[in-house]
């Protein structure tokens, strides 16, 4: 129950050790088909260039800066958390230039600010931002977002890592044009693949390039000949051939589930959770509006050794929980409720664990019993 | 029985399906750091940077040329096969100057030439090549290449995607500084991970740069505070947890059968395989002193179908061998034996499918018994 990776779904485990067979065979290139068809309804799109890159989500963030920036260019870049700074050294290692949005920690985007920059840097060529912030559990809005992009003549870049299956994520309807995720969030599959998708603009400026792209394993120029090559298609690299088997699984029991269920349960346990951290007297960090319900922010009680709950946490229940990253350090805890995590089981299993370690740490827990105030809330939904 | 990705030993894809626990949980923290001693064994070194890169070969590769070449230096590339044109791509496209050294396709590196070309551009800074050529079959001579580049203060670059655990690879006796090498081939574990090892010449090379890396993902200077942290690791980005399972088991399984009779098992089916293949008329490419035990390249003989042959091989006996690749594509096929792959039933199913393929396409096979020239092979080593 930490920012992820998140509990995988034993089906998924069994799809991962499935004999491992040759990335071109035919068999094969069939699964990576289905994947695509799989990941276009997950993201909410028709965008032909949609498959996963072989390599964790800080790597989809990396395929999608080097394929549509150039030295020299501009991006606008939103950060209110760890993810936007990364952002930022994409950027820079590109050899373009970053103007900064900056909004605190643990707040949304401010669509004004961002209108402003791009009034203040006609040049720019890309909006670039966090949908889902997992370092602050903070959603931003990110159809107002691509909107002000596209309105520009801008280019999007659209990191969902922890949004994709647990928030609405709709790739076309925004008008995104580039959007990057990972399987170990709410896809609740193994960590190490970033699904990707394109927009047709974006593919035209990747083809349009006037120098290379500076990776060669992340070039979709070449890329692109072995994903959406048909039946013909071109060696780049080795397919990470298992992991594959389990995106497809975990794509598969999103389908079966439906998009919008699988929203809403990611709802439902995050007001569960809420209901129970609140009746003990702790309180989340994040507005309402703003707040990820695949990720909970929870405030540090005063004098608390927080990585000593944690600690206990993890030895006494066999429970994980995240700790605050970068500015929110020693402030926060990360509570996640992704995937096949999300569920009434674990919302009690953390609301109990959590009782048990504040007590032991001496804090006086204010009235009230959290499991019954969460279950209210399940009781209320049914 | 192509190229790769090999047959994974049961064993490990059990391994792979252990339940995903959090990249910093102190337990994965344990398994990383037993990761990193199994590596040392496998590659034969002490050097302290020695981890596997969180996605394929050809990742690896780039973090090999990303993070120890700058704009405007000069690299010294040999080219003898496919790879040798992939790590031109990866120098040109770090702003840097490729020499190309090139042999024939199916020839081994000619260390004459390189010298000639290390006196011929003294400016050098990096002689890179390709010690176990996964598009031909060919190993070449590996001590003697990286004492070439430690002679004329050079550093080198060495691709042992497909030699580690199938020959002898030994970083500290050449004095290599910086090696690359897969998971999918003689390790016989999923693809998707690239073990890699840098000595200390390379790592103050890394530490001193003028210019920043440009890969962020592939940034050694931040993926050593995640893999040589010690207990107080820094984030970096969300480790492969299950395939790092799959390692782990995969380095553990070379460990109890011992590196040298890795390379003398390899060797065995290697020579069966050969002397069947012979009785049946049919021929190597490589020169029998440059030959990859674990790669063997067959002559296509006149009039035969290739592509049928593989199908037929594919279709009928759910057995895959590989096609020729670049300059060789059409002339030859690739018959694996890496890691779990290289056992004598594999040689004996192998050489009747061919049989069984090339009678079908009409080939008059040249008499004798394939099986039992195999098997004469097997008795004598007993």
């Amino acid at each position: 129950m930490g920012p992820g990776p998140s509990d995988v779904n034993p089906r998924i485990l069994g799809a991962l050790a499935r004999p491992t067979i040759g990335h071109l065979d035919p068999s094969f290139i069939q699964l990576m088909d289905e994947i695509k068809v799989l990941l276009q309804y997950v993201f909410q799109t028709k965008n032909e260039l949609t498959l996963p890159i072989s390599a964790p989500g800080s790597a989809g963030m990396e395929a999608c800066f080097v394929n549509l920036i150039e030295p020299g260019d501009t991006v606008i870049v939103c950060q209110n958390g760890v993810f936007g700074g990364r952002m930022k050294e994409n950027v820079t290692r590109c050899g373009a230039n970053a103007v900064m949005v900056q909004d605190d920690w643990g707040k949304a985007v401010d669509t004004e600010k961002v209108a402003a920059a791009i009034k203040a840097n006609p040049e720019a060529k890309v909006l670039a931002f966090v949908h889902a912030e997992t370092s602050t559990g903070v959603q931003s809005d990110a159809a107002t977002l691509c909107k002000l992009a596209s309105d520009n003549n801008m280019l999007s870049i659209v990191d969902t890592v922890t949004g994709l299956a647990g928030i609405e994520v709709a790739v076309d309807a925004w008008g995104a044009d580039a959007v990057y995720s990972g399987t170990q969030k709410c896809l609740s599959c193994v960590p190490g693949l970033s699904p990707v998708t394109f927009s047709e603009r974006a593919i035209d400026v990747i083809k349009n390039r006037k120098t290379a792209v500076q990776s060669w394993f992340l070039d979709l120029n070449l890329v692109m000949a072995y994903w959406g090559g048909g039946a013909k298609r071109a060696y780049h690299h080795t397919a990470p051939v298992n992991s594959l088997y389990a995106l497809h699984e975990s794509l598969c029991i999103v389908k079966e589930e439906g998009l919008q269920a699988s929203w809403a349960r990611h709802r439902r346990n995050h007001l569960a959770l809420r209901a129970g951290l609140e009746t003990m007297g702790l309180s989340l960090v994040v507005n309402e509006a703003d707040r990820l319900p695949q990720l909970n922010l929870v405030s540090i009680p005063h004098g608390i050794d927080e990585a000593a709950v944690r600690g206990q946490l993890l030895n006494d229940f066999d429970l994980e929980i995240g700790a605050g990253l970068g500015e929110l350090a020693g402030k926060v805890w990360r509570i996640g409720l992704m995937g096949y995590g999300s569920n009434p089981t674990n919302v009690r299993l953390c609301l109990s664990a959590l009782e048990n370690a504040l007590i032991k740490q001496g804090l006086a827990i204010a009235g009230g019993n959290a499991i019954a105030a969460a279950n209210a809330i399940y009781a209320a939904s049914e």
